[in-house]
């Protein structure tokens, strides 16, 4: 490994890079440039080990992110890492899987390092919110059904039901809803509460992955389908009219899966 | 529905990929592969012309657009050409600007093509609706703030204001419309109407390319502001909390643009 000094640090940069939400092949063509001229990669729990692979062998790895058993750090310590690792090396690029910008706190790194007058980028990714349905050919908005869509979290700081999801119910948004599947039931709840029983919803679990499971049904059954399988894994829960589409437009499918070379 | 079966064309298929919101290197890993492989590409007005580029010199190209002055194709002849381009050619690729599974008819491609016996896959793109904002190191979820974004369109059949527009302006969601420049007065009247005068909004234009031009205001401001300037290309609204965080972040920023050769 090398380990450059820049003491002056005339070079030292952050790049933020939004990784997608498995599938190594979802990483920008953009991303994969700016990897090649990473000094200090520092990356997450949920990204796919073959993104790290992407760039030179040289390159400085660390995993910054939350693992069962392995020492979990604070947004602080990831905070001065990124500072103290691009003033030392030079430029740091920040991989994180899903959407950095989206219940992420791609933000709050972004602000602290400019805080330190370290320069920032962010190079956008394929969210997990709008990219896991497309997989399944699954449109968000379905013409004469629906016109919007909505992303919510399942999973608030005091464990109860967002607030967020019993206005959702009542309207004709597609729910995307991320990190809810410990609170299925409760979500299908407030969904049949709000007179919306036979609405029909999907779980993807790992999508975009060699592993990825979709299971669909309505909202007074998907709580009971889901328990009956055994679900390890990052989950998606969609709730709405467009979630019809996927058995309709799910026949006839090829993988696009390849081993990806340049 | 028709189910003709394809007994000539056992190579027939369609891979629909989404481009992204302009700039060609925000293109996937995965996208630039198949590009290799097509035997036709049939290409949207959105597309940037250089993500053409990627493909071999031989692969035919056809634009199936909406451009001013150009004929305009409908989508039953962008069905037919798909269908008919893959049991002529082989491989056909669908290249859509945006997102084709929000406010796109991916769906109605898909669905159509497997209906005529033609294998089908979809490679999700970097969506507009999510990768905007995060180019402005904005993001759509602030922790404190809010806990979900609302992704509409502006612009409906019969030229109203959405009704979901109405609903979002009474949540802290995040709202994300696309298609609305043309009625941004109205819409924030819809906002001013609920009590959000001072909601902090912004509208993004050209978004990821090089002309993008991004205006900040408040939800009693912002339509004057953007009046004032001279405004052509797609365009992104943003209203809520989380566009406050963007005055802060913009400092210190570097351009990740360079060209992109394999």
């Amino acid at each position: 490994m090398t380990a450059k000094t820049n003491a002056s640090s005339p070079g030292a940069k952050l790049t933020l890079i939004g990784a997608g939400p498995g599938d190594p092949e979802l990483l920008t063509l953009k991303a994969y440039q700016v990897l090649q001229k990473a000094e200090l990669i520092l990356y997450d729990a949920l990204l796919h080990p073959d993104v790290l692979d992407y760039a030179p062998a040289g390159t400085i790895r660390r995993f910054v992110g939350k693992r069962a058993g392995a020492h979990t750090y604070t947004q602080a310590e990831i905070n001065a890492m990124i500072v103290k690792g691009a003033q030392t090396h030079g430029h740091v690029v920040r991989l994180k899987g899903g959407d950095p910008f989206v219940f992420g706190r791609g933000y709050e790194e972004i602000h602290h390092a400019a805080s330190h007058g370290i320069e920032t980028a962010v190079i956008p990714g394929v969210s997990s919110a709008t990219s896991l349905t497309a997989l399944q050919k699954m449109p968000l908005t379905a013409r004469g059904k629906n016109k919007s869509f909505w992303v919510l979290t399942g999973c608030t700081a005091d464990r109860t039901i967002p607030d967020d999801i019993y206005l959702a119910a009542q309207t004709d948004a597609t729910a995307v809803i991320l990190m809810g599947l410990r609170k299925i039931e409760q979500i299908m709840t407030v969904y049949e509460k709000a007179g919306q029983s036979e609405l029909p919803a999907a779980v993807i679990v790992n999508g975009s992955l060699a592993d990825e499971t979709v299971i669909t049904g309505q909202v007074n059954t998907l709580a009971q389908k889901v328990q009956s399988h055994s679900i390890q894994g990052p989950a998606l829960i969609v709730i709405g009219e467009a979630v019809n589409c996927y058995a309709a437009s799910h026949r006839h499918s090829f993988q696009t899966k390849h081993a990806y070379s340049l």
